[in-house]
């Protein structure tokens, strides 16, 4: 048996999320049914992190195990040729048998990307949150600090999928202004439901000057989701990097 | 009553072009929706260019006349507000009663984005031509210039859509990388239907050595269609600027 390890880049605008589901069509469903054409039989896959519908990934990770022999510096051009042109499979590697795509993740690594501006545009709207306020960056980075290291993210989860844990370690935690573009960026060893997006919106309601400094780690301490801010769009989202 | 000139930038993608077509959406209809809505009553819009289906812009131009007050500077908020993301009214002037944008035009900037890579790239496949080839930037730049000047364009006229007088003043033209983007300016007194993609399809087909230099001049001089190579893929191309 092989184990192989995809990397594979996503425009998640059309699909509701990774993860199979009975309603509506999903990133790993179309990859699995690629997979079928090209290796002639199904196989199940597993991802690295399950992103919500409508986030994107750069370089999202999956592995499954096939006893097919394809070689594999074939495989990423025969799956692309039959998945559709807003996924790609940018690498396969064979990997030991024992790997597994998710328990085996260090960290990841997720970017948002704010449009900060009073005007649209139609080739930004896609892929970033259009915040049309003006936004003190230097406070949202000096507010984001507080959320670096362990803590327990509990403010910062989605309401209605609660986890049993949730400590969380943030490794790396960035924003920056560059034009109209605020990125944050956010790399920790795992993510509670909608942790990156309450956290931006948090920012954002910090950066417009509607919470005011020294509430990020108030709201952390509190950990009462009600205390954060809103979740900020899906579509500004992007898995850039799984750490192993 | 105004005469109101609008700037426009559009992801194509969605639409059957520019100009109102009995089957399909158009831009030109998406504005005039709004425009009803906003104005309270029909008006016809005129555009600069008759962008084809697919193709893009950055900042189409366009005019319509209305006895109704609405202040300059409200009118792109208030259609923005009732159009789709991927339009966007980016500026209103109220200009001379006899403007008109189509016939002042005094020339229009379009720009051709290739995407040289073997790999797919999920967020460039949208608004750019991937070619895989290996291209000869500076050969495709130096053959570039001989359409520089007044030509009769016929040799890159769609067969279908011949227009009687094929004669066009090409004022700029620009072969430029960037990384793995190639890009393709062309200003001109106007356009031929399927201009821009045949010159294009040509100067890839230079580029990657399926025609050799020198072959530019010839095709222009043969004015003959079934000389020059493919017509570009609609999704790669952005009307930038309509200059008075």
């Amino acid at each position: 048996m092989r184990n192989i390890k995809l990397t594979i880049s996503y425009d998640g605008t059309g699909y509701k999320g990774w993860q199979l589901q009975k309603n509506g069509n999903t990133v790993q469903e179309e990859i699995e049914k690629a997979i079928s054409k090209v290796f002639g039989r199904h196989h199940r896959i597993h991802g690295a992190g399950r992103t919500d519908s409508g986030v994107h990934a750069k370089a999202q990770v999956a592995h499954f195990k096939t006893p097919v022999d394809i070689p594999r510096n074939k495989i990423p051009a025969a799956l692309n040729s039959v998945l559709p042109e807003d996924i790609s499979i940018t690498r396969a590697e064979y990997v030991d048998g024992d790997f597994h795509s998710r328990f085996d993740a260090v960290s990841k690594l997720y970017r948002y990307f704010i449009f900060n501006s009073r005007n649209r545009d139609p080739f930004r709207e896609r892929h970033s949150w259009r915040v049309p306020y003006t936004l003190d960056v230097p406070l949202m980075r000096r507010e984001a600090r507080s959320l670096l290291g362990r803590h327990d993210f509990k403010s910062f989860q989605a309401k209605d999928k609660r986890e049993r844990h949730s400590v969380r370690n943030v490794s790396h935690i960035a924003v920056k202004k560059r034009g109209t573009t605020v990125t944050v960026d956010i790399e920790a060893d795992g993510f509670l439901y909608n942790m990156v997006r309450n956290i931006v919106g948090t920012l954002v309601d910090i950066g417009r000057g509607y919470l005011s400094g020294g509430s990020m780690n108030q709201i952390l301490q509190e950990k009462d989701r009600t205390k954060a801010g809103p979740t900020a769009p899906a579509k500004g989202l992007f898995l850039i990097e799984v750490r192993y």
